[in-house]
């Protein structure tokens, strides 16, 4: 296992709040674009947190008012314009990884959405476990307007099962916005809460459940990505064993003790 | 086939109002917990109902207010606690069959949600067809709080696709209460009725879907869980085979000549 | 590649508005049911549809006030009764290759519901990729009505990913109708629109989409349609290589080029 709180990321900003990991990208003055460098380090990020035992959960937080505008058209999509099948490939790739990444991280992840969150940024969004939140939060799965697909980075599979087939379908033909008010009213977000609160109601979330057993966190997450594709009775087998695994830890002793104790328990992740 | 309205469970009431099978738990004054007997004469029922020829729908009802708060923790979750892999597996396959059982029975079922639906009780409530509810219903997925994983009989492959992934993660990460009227718009519950008019519209729906063509809603209910995890076009062709079996029925041919001579067709369930 | 402007189809009204095909079936004094020569004239017309090089998007109209009612009871649910095995797989196969033709079709498919879209009518706007309805349209899968199952053309698959699985459920066992608002709310319908302004809509929703990139556009259908039963890492890997294709398309670079121009970009669908 590793330490990951002393870690110092060139492309991102990364800081924790007890075990909650807090990531920002940091270029608030062009609401927060990806480049090529902030998608390779935030994959490896996200890869290094399975064995990371300092962290819990993860917040992903705006900057300056903005989540994140999506891939920058002069650092990222100027370059692609031309570039042989190997590299774009390679490129496709490289943001595919980053979702596989933060799938497989073992640790739920908010996104806390305020102003724009677009392209890869609305990506990013979609990828996390929970969402929330400011009114004014716009998200746009906009590739159709650079002449792209509406297919990427698992855009066709999972905003399908967040929203539903038609609602994901109007948003990746046309690459419109969708409010915040549609976003909470189809399930894209859990919750709306006032731009000056989203901060603190994301990171007290994020408190909260890294309060939570963490070990049997981390299989529901598991779970929840690998019962996917699953026959129904498959899937009923697989959680037989997952939540057997779970009955065997300290944390569900830990919960009953204090149940018979009257008291709250006190979960240590193991 | 065989006959089970004269069926005496002794760790549950049932009762038969027509054709439709009524279930209700009977521990009221601790709201309807689980034991390791009523699961297993549960399944054990559930599993007999694909061959009963007397039954056509199935209604959970509520119990002096409530619905089922779960396994009890003095009667299950004491005894899990400190037992081995194999007796863990055991139970947790036990629980995960009253699941596959309630899929495979062949025959709709109603839940009818009133105070406290919380853990297997929530299961219970979310393995079954239809659902209704009153204003009052509370259903939480709190395994999280006994310190175990938001996977339990299925509720990671089964959550996501009746209220979308976002917020069935949050269901399952929190372990916090759904509201009747979040469960509503969700698409969790059919329809909230008041509690005084719970029993009643139930039955009525459960009726009027045992009035229908039984062999046809059997097929539809083999498709709704066949079809989990095949493509698009296996589905297709899987329906056109099913649907052609149904052509073949005599309530086909009921419902066509009913409609010529302009009367209400009377199917009989073959 | 073929060109379909000047289709003279048989069995329903068809002509080009731009680029955008117009389908309307054409019985209005019956609410404009489905029979055996229509069902296949638009299966054969899907079918073609992948080659056309002067069809970019779909839209299905209503006629007269209403959408479709399905397969017409004379015509065909008559003939059906006491056909034999073959006769029947060979027709519920018919109507599945409808659906599979549109699921195949490599273009956006709108449906603008007004009135009754009942039976294989309400299929074919759940089969379409985005639905817009006037406030009048009743939508109901009503083949329980008629003594068959609700597994008809891909209902027990598509209906739950599109409304989620618990209202699926209940539109499928009970046949009863959908509202318009209802359909809204739950994202059967993407939009509703007053009656008058319905052509309109469909018609420059459709117009926008076609403006957009369309080779790209239909490789979202695909991808939308592929990754259905695929696992979620490895709809992340078939993204990466779609979206990869995508990237060598001359409107991608079109898009960034007047981007950089400060232009609005004109795609050319290659």
């Amino acid at each position: 296992m590793s330490a990951m709180a002393g870690l110092k990321p060139q492309h991102f900003l990364w800081r924790m709040e007890g075990r909650v990991a807090v990531v920002q990208l940091d270029r608030p003055d062009r609401k927060n674009p990806l480049t090529f460098e902030s998608y390779a380090e935030l994959r490896d990020t996200f890869r290094a947190l399975p064995y990371a035992d300092d962290v819990d959960a993860v917040v992903f937080l705006p900057n300056g008012g903005n989540f994140c505008s999506g891939g920058d058209v002069h650092d990222i999509i100027g370059p692609l314009v031309g570039m042989d099948m190997k590299g774009l490939l390679a490129f496709t790739r490289m943001t595919g990884d980053l979702v596989k990444a933060m799938i497989a991280c073992n640790k739920p992840i908010i996104a806390a959405v305020d102003g724009v969150a677009v392209g890869a940024g609305a990506i990013i969004a979609m990828a996390a476990d929970l969402r929330l939140a400011t009114p004014e939060a716009k998200t746009a799965f906009l590739f159709t307007r650079v002449g792209l697909a509406g297919c990427d980075m698992g855009a066709c599979a999972m905003l399908p099962r967040i929203i539903g087939q038609g609602r994901a379908a109007e948003l990746l033909y046309t690459g419109r916005s969708m409010s915040a008010e549609e976003g909470e009213r189809w399930g894209f977000f859990n919750r709306l809460v006032a731009a000056d609160a989203l901060e603190t109601e994301a990171l007290d979330m994020a408190a909260r459940i890294a309060a939570g057993p963490t070990f049997a966190h981390g299989i529901t997450k598991t779970q929840l990505n690998q019962e996917w594709s699953m026959g129904l009775e498959q899937a009923i087998e697989a959680e037989a064993q997952a939540q057997a695994i779970c009955m065997q830890t300290r944390d569900f002793e830990r919960a009953y003790r204090a149940f018979v104790a009257k008291e709250k328990p006190v979960f240590e992740g193991n």
